[in-house]
């Protein structure tokens, strides 16, 4: 195919490639991380009242601002509105942080195996980075980032590894890297127990940013919601990108929904309590057929066989219609990242698994 | 407030300021050229269908190429569906064309009079731009445009004058300037008549990529649609900054909503007709009460009065709870951009000015 017409922005790019979204009904899916639950009733009746009888509110552009849906995360996380921003998922929030506040002439620093769209953002918008290896317990090692840099990201829990870094070496990192944004990448931090998350320390640290996602958690990715909490100088950066961007990325009825999501704070600790006890049995019954399975504080679960090759199982899994995700880079490509389903299809993943190790 | 921390892609811009969403009830809100009418009831149906007893869909992300979408797009133009690009609203389809396409060495031209997101996008991805003045009649003059470039931009009917150029005008365009991109912004075109759209140039023109919108005569702003049609070569260069940026712009209702909104021509065509004819007995009443008025091919009409201050009737208007868009440029700041709204809403519009001009 000829190019002629692109820019040269565009043909330097080596776009993402998320996780496959089959057709196929039927299939037990545990390949995206998707909450195995649905969302809270209270968000289908919001939507409901939004469409209404006519659905004549759906004519009207949406709140540019999405100022209530902010007001709703700053009193979840008993902060300011105005330390909030918006987006469309999370992957837009990271899209916007990558030009506001990680494109600097130092290089930005992120771990070797993390979040495959770090790079691809890198490459957007030409920002140079450094990648620093995970230990070989899949850990980050905070003190690996203690030299000069633009800017530091990583999940936590980290993915596709699931390994928490404990709060307090997020801080040790912030207590002396005071010059550049730290951003902590949340996206599975409300399955890691109380206290995981870093926007306590938004308070002290005007160089921290937080990033979080309705699509886990909240059962929220058919609607893309994500948002970032931090200092107003942080989120004014945001703001600016976004509005230099595209006004409205948030639709009325996601805004809608996602209001309605945090307002039902029981259903939410309901669902992510369910999915914890079912990994923590996924994880033992993983155990006894031989995997290894790095601890995880997420809703899925990194896992290698010491004697199947990671590739051929996962080809084994999908002929029985279970899908999960296999990466290709070389340090984890004997791992497989399983997400957190059901106990019915967690139930389902292991017999197969029994049945293909027989 | 310090800006210490931000890039400086972040402290170059002038982000777009977009036409007010108040929050108050009881305005005749006549600012942002929403369609009066809601969308079809199918949209409705298909939206209640999505969220379901269960909203179990909602927990999964949505197909992030949009497949059944861009075939409904597809099949409503004639064309094939790997010549459709769609994303969150006209706007961010437009911000993927400027850095997929029209960042380049020599600058972009558009008219001085125009939407006032180009120069935003420009400076957001430091694309350099040169305006090409309307002439007196606020018409493009498409022999100004013969001069070595980057690229070309246009609304069509332009916004905020509502004028429409012929698509011979566009074709002469198109047989001269073969070595860079031309992008019509039909955002309004529905509203314009048959064959007003270029659509059908398509695929003569490798070089010419159509912009179109669901938030207008589809009546789905707050759904957040549009999308972009032209040769495979222009398309994938848009994939590959989308997927460079944001795997799934279009959430699971929006995507519904969309192709349900597709699938209700006769509704679309009435609703469509029902505006225009609004829009000529509203130009009809303007002319009485002395007000010069620009032929308009869009929802809305763009109109000046020889005794009135622009200004101090937007004011005036607004005392009366009626909203409607004043610019402050230069040769335009003494209009008024009115939206069509429906015959109740433009008659009370006439009513206020009646007395004001009184």
């Amino acid at each position: 195919m000829s190019t002629k017409f692109w820019s040269d922005a565009a043909r330097r790019l080596t776009p993402y490639v998320p996780g496959e979204q089959p057709k196929l009904a039927n299939l037990v899916k545990l390949n995206t991380n998707e909450n195995p639950y649905a969302p809270s009733p209270r968000v289908l009746q919001a939507l409901r009242d939004e469409i209404g009888q006519h659905g004549d509110s759906l004519r009207l552009y949406p709140d540019p601002n999405a100022s209530r849906l902010k007001q709703s995360i700053a009193d979840c996380h008993g902060i300011a509105s105005h330390q909030v921003f918006v987006g469309n998922g999370s992957d837009e929030v990271l899209a916007h942080v990558f030009l506001a506040l990680l494109k600097q002439p130092r290089p930005l620093l992120f771990p070797d195996i993390t979040y495959s769209f770090y790079p691809v953002y890198c490459r957007l918008y030409d920002i140079e980075f450094a990648t620093l290896p995970l230990n070989d317990d899949f850990e980050i090692h905070i003190d690996d980032y203690a030299r000069a840099n633009g800017g530091i990201i990583f999940p936590n829990p980290n993915a596709p590894t699931g390994r928490l870094l404990a709060l307090s070496e997020i801080e040790r990192l912030l207590q002396t890297n005071t010059d550049s944004v730290v951003v902590i990448d949340e996206a599975y931090v409300d399955f890691g127990g109380a206290s995981a998350s870093a926007i306590p320390l938004i308070a002290r640290y005007p160089n921290l940013l937080v990033v979080q996602t309705l699509s886990k958690s909240r059962a929220l990715a058919g609607l893309r919601v994500g948002f970032a909490v931090g200092d107003t100088q942080l989120i004014e950066a945001l703001e600016r990108v976004k509005d230099s961007f595209n006004s409205y990325p948030l639709d009325r009825l996601a805004q809608t929904g996602a209001i309605a999501a945090f307002e039902d704070r029981a259903y939410f600790e309901q669902t992510c309590r369910a999915v914890v006890a079912s990994r923590e049995t996924l994880i033992d019954n993983l155990h006894k057929l031989g995997f290894d399975v790095l601890p995880s504080a997420a809703n899925f679960v990194f896992a290698r066989h010491p004697a199947h090759d990671a590739a051929k199982l996962a080809t084994a899994l999908r002929e029985r219609s279970i899908i999960v995700r296999h990466f290709k880079q070389p340090r984890i490509k004997q791992f497989l990242r399983i997400s957190i389903g059901t106990d019915v299809q967690c139930a389902a993943l292991m017999s197969a698994l029994r049945e293909i190790l027989r």
